[in-house]
C-alpha cells in the first residue's frame, strides 16, 4: 500500500478545535490521502452554548468539555496542545510556541473573544463568558456576592452585593440575566439568614432600541416579558459608558453593583490578523465565498473568526455557522484533490433559539416562531443531542432533570481563583 | 315637642367628612337632642382607596367621589363647605374661613397628605397621592410622559420619559408602581408607533429591607413577584436623597426619570397643631383612649390626624381604623348625653388588602392570608360593598368588568392642569 501514499499525501493544519475545526477534521478523518494536524491550545474542545450553564452553577465544567484527543482518534489525525503565534501564508506554515507546522491547506478558526470598544480596563471588572476559566470565575464572583451581601450590615453596601448588571442584550446576555434572575428568586431564596435573595437587582442593558435583534422583534418582546417574570429588568437604549468598582454608569445614570457581567460585543482572536488581509470592525478576517483569503485558495477562515457574507451581512457568531463552515471546507478540500469544482458556501439557516431560565425559551426557524414551555422542550433537546460525547449528555440530562424538578444548581461550588483548574486566557486564540 | 329641645339640644361640629366624619356624622343622624354640622372644604367625600386608579386612568374622578350633601341629608345635620381654620378649645369653636361654629363636642377628622420629610422642595417633582387634583395630575404626567417618548428622538431623553419611579413601598407605592407597569405591558402595548411602551421601567424604591412592611413577610415576598411578573423592579434598602428634573439620586446611585411619583410617607394636616397638644413625628395629634386630647373630653381626634396607641403603635392610617372611631366618637357622645359611662376605643382589625395590577392582590385577616387571583376577587367585592352610593357601585362595576375583559382603561384622558375641575391642595387640612 505504501506507494499509493508517499508523494500525493496532503497536510492539512487545522488551527482551533471548535466547532469549524472539529468538524472539518471529523469530515477528514477516513481520507487516507490526507494527514491532518490539529492545533490547540486547550486539550478540550468547549460546547460553547451551553458555558452560561456552568457560570451559573447549573453544569460542571467537565459536562461541557471533552478532550479533544477523544473526539479525533483517527490514525490520520494529529492533535498537538500548543498555541499557534502566526500564519505564515508565503512560507505556507503555522508557527506555534512547539515549532512549526507546514501545510498544502489550513483552517484557521480560532473564535472570538469578548470586546470591550476600546475599553479593554473593564474587563476585570466586568468579565465575558467565552472559556471555562471565564465561567467559573463568573460563577466565583455572582455567588460571593450573595456571600458578601450576608455579612454586610450597611444597606447601601449591601444592595450593591445583591445588584447584578449584565451588559449586552444578545443570547448570552439574555440567558446570563435569566439564569441569575432564576437563581436569585427561587434556587437562593431560602438558603440565607439576614439577606433575601428575591430582593435582589438584576439589570440587562442594551444600547439598541430592544433585546435579541437577531430575532423577530414578537420573540424578543416574549423573552422581555419572560425576563420580567424572573426579576429582570431591561433597560434598553441603554449605552454603558464607565465601569468601576462601585458599579455602571449610563450617561447620568448611575447604578451601584458589585457584579457587573459583559455580553456586549465581540472581537475575533488576534491571529488573524497575522494573514495580512483585511479585517472588519469587530477584527473578523473577511473571506471569501469559498471562505478564503484573497490570492490564497488554500488558507480558509471560518466560525467566528471570519467575516462571510450573506445578504450584504456578515453571518452571525453561532455554532451552526461554525459547523456547516467546518463540513464545507472538508468537501472543498476533497473536492481539489479530486479535481471537482469548487462550490461555494452557503449556509443552511437553521434557526435560532434562546433560553430564558427554566422552562422558557424563544426559538425562530424560519417563519415558525416558538416560545415558552415547548421552546425549551425544544432547545433542551437540541442541545442534549448536539453535545459531542455519551457521557456529556447522559450527565447534563442528569444534572438537567434533577434542577428542573427541584430548582435546585448541583454545581454551586466557589472555587477560589488561585485554585482553578484552568487558567484565565485558556483558550486558542 | 319645641319644649324638650331648646334648652337640651347640643352641638356637634365634625371637620372633615373622610370616613371618621362621615361615619360619626351618619351614627348621629337620628339624634333628635342633637345637632351636627359638618364642615369641609370639599362638596365631596373622597373614596381614598380607590384613588390610585383614578391616578391610573382606570377610573374617573366621579366614580369615587360622593357629594357629602347626598350622603348627609338627615334633618339634623348641616353640611358647610368651608375652610377650618383653627379650633378654639377654649371658647369652644371652630374658626373657619366663612365664620365661626361653636360646639359642646368637636370631633376633628381632617386627614393627612404627603410628607416629604423636610424636603418639600420635591413635591413639585414627585407629587403625592391624597386628593382628587393630584390623582388626575399625576395620571396627565403617566400619559404625556409616553406621549413625549413618541416624539422623543433622542435614546437617552426617550429612556428617561420611558422611566417611572414610585418612592415608597407601602400599599399606595404598591398600588401605583403594579398599575403603571400593568399600564405599559398591556394597555399601551400597541398604541404607540416610534416607542414600545413594553420596554418601560419602572421601579419601586423602599427605604427598608422590604415592601409592605405591614403585611406578613410571605406575603409581602409575594407581591413583590407579582410586582416584577409586571415590570416593575423594586429596589428595598434604598433612601432618596435627591429627586431633580433629571430623575432620582439614592445615595450614589442614579436613573433618569421624567415622572417620579411620591407614596413615601404622610404628615398629618395642620390643623392638628391649633389644638395646642401634643403631636407625634408624623404630626398626628396624640388622644387617650377614648380619642381625646388631654383635659379636654369634648373634643374627639380621629382618622389619618390622630396617634391613637395599641400595643405601645399607634394603629395605621387606614380607612378602616378611621369608619370605627367615627363610630365610636358617635357612641361615645351618646353615651355622654345618656349619662352612661365611657368605653375606651378598641379597633377590630378586619385585616388589610393591597391589589397588584389586574387579577392580583394580596390579603390579611389574622392567621388567614391570600393571594393571587381570589384574593384579587376579594379586594374587588369588600371594595365595591364599601364604595358610597348606588350610582357609584355601578359605575365602578362597569368599569371593571370592562378593564378586565379588554386590558383597555377607559379614562386614559390627559387633562391640561389648567382646566381641571378640580384645583390643587382641595383636602380639607
Amino acid at each position: 500500500m505504501n506507494h499509493s501514499q508517499a508523494p500525493t499525501r496532503k497536510q492539512v493544519a487545522i488551527v482551533g478545535a471548535g466547532f469549524a475545526g472539529l468538524n472539518a477534521a471529523k469530515q477528514l478523518s477516513h481520507r487516507k490521502d490526507i494527514d491532518v494536524v490539529v492545533i490547540d491550545r486547550e486539550n478540550h474542545h468547549l460546547f460553547q452554548p451551553l458555558l452560561y450553564q456552568v457560570a451559573m452553577a447549573a453544569l460542571s465544567p467537565a459536562d461541557i468539555a471533552v478532550p479533544i484527543r477523544s473526539l479525533l482518534n483517527a490514525a490520520n489525525l494529529r492533535v498537538i496542545k500548543a498555541t499557534a503565534q502566526t500564519i505564515d501564508v508565503a512560507r505556507r506554515c503555522v508557527i506555534t510556541d512547539v515549532g512549526e507546522f507546514a501545510y498544502d491547506y489550513a483552517l484557521v478558526a480560532c473564535g472570538a473573544q469578548h470586546s470591550y470598544f476600546g475599553r479593554e480596563d473593564w474587563e476585570p471588572l466586568a468579565p465575558g463568558l467565552k472559556s471555562l476559566p471565564q465561567a467559573t470565575e463568573i460563577r466565583r464572583r455572582v455567588l460571593e456576592a450573595f456571600e458578601a451581601a450576608e455579612r454586610e450590615n450597611d444597606a447601601e453596601k449591601r444592595r450593591r452585593y445583591l445588584t447584578f448588571v449584565v451588559v449586552g442584550g444578545g443570547p448570552t446576555g439574555v440567558e446570563l440575566a435569566g439564569a441569575i434572575g432564576e437563581m436569585s428568586r427561587f434556587t437562593l431564596a431560602k438558603d440565607f439568614r439576614s439577606i433575601d435573595p428575591r430582593q435582589t437587582r438584576v439589570m440587562l442593558i442594551e444600547a439598541g432600541a430592544r433585546i435579541l435583534p437577531t430575532f423577530d422583534s414578537s420573540l424578543a418582546a416574549r423573552a422581555m416579558r419572560d425576563l420580567e417574570s424572573l426579576g429582570v429588568q431591561v433597560w434598553t437604549g441603554a449605552r454603558v459608558t464607565n465601569i468601576s468598582a462601585e458599579g455602571v454608569t449610563i450617561g447620568t445614570e448611575q447604578v451601584g453593583s458589585a457584579t457587573v457581567l459583559w455580553a456586549a460585543g465581540v472581537r475575533a482572536a488576534a491571529i488573524g490578523r497575522s494573514l495580512g488581509v483585511g479585517i472588519d470592525h469587530a477584527g473578523r478576517v473577511i473571506v471569501n465565498e469559498e471562505l478564503n483569503i484573497p490570492g490564497h485558495p488554500e488558507v480558509f477562515v471560518a466560525g467566528d473568526m471570519s467575516s462571510c457574507a450573506r445578504d450584504g451581512k456578515p453571518l452571525p457568531g453561532v455554532a451552526l455557522v461554525a459547523m456547516q463552515q467546518g463540513q464545507y471546507v472538508a468537501k472543498t478540500i476533497q473536492n481539489d484533490l479530486q479535481g471537482r469544482p469548487r462550490q461555494p458556501f452557503r449556509y443552511v439557516d437553521l434557526g435560532q433559539m434562546a433560553t430564558i431560565g427554566r422552562s422558557r425559551a424563544i426559538a425562530e426557524f424560519g417563519k415558525l416562531r416558538l416560545s415558552g414551555w415547548f421552546a425549551w422542550w425544544f432547545w433542551l433537546l437540541v442541545h442534549i443531542y448536539r453535545l459531542s460525547g455519551f457521557r456529556n449528555r447522559l450527565s447534563v440530562l442528569i444534572q438537567w432533570a434533577w434542577s428542573y424538578f427541584t430548582f435546585g444548581r448541583g454545581a454551586r461550588l466557589i472555587v477560589d481563583k488561585e485554585w482553578q483548574a484552568y487558567p484565565i486566557e485558556s483558550q486558542n486564540r
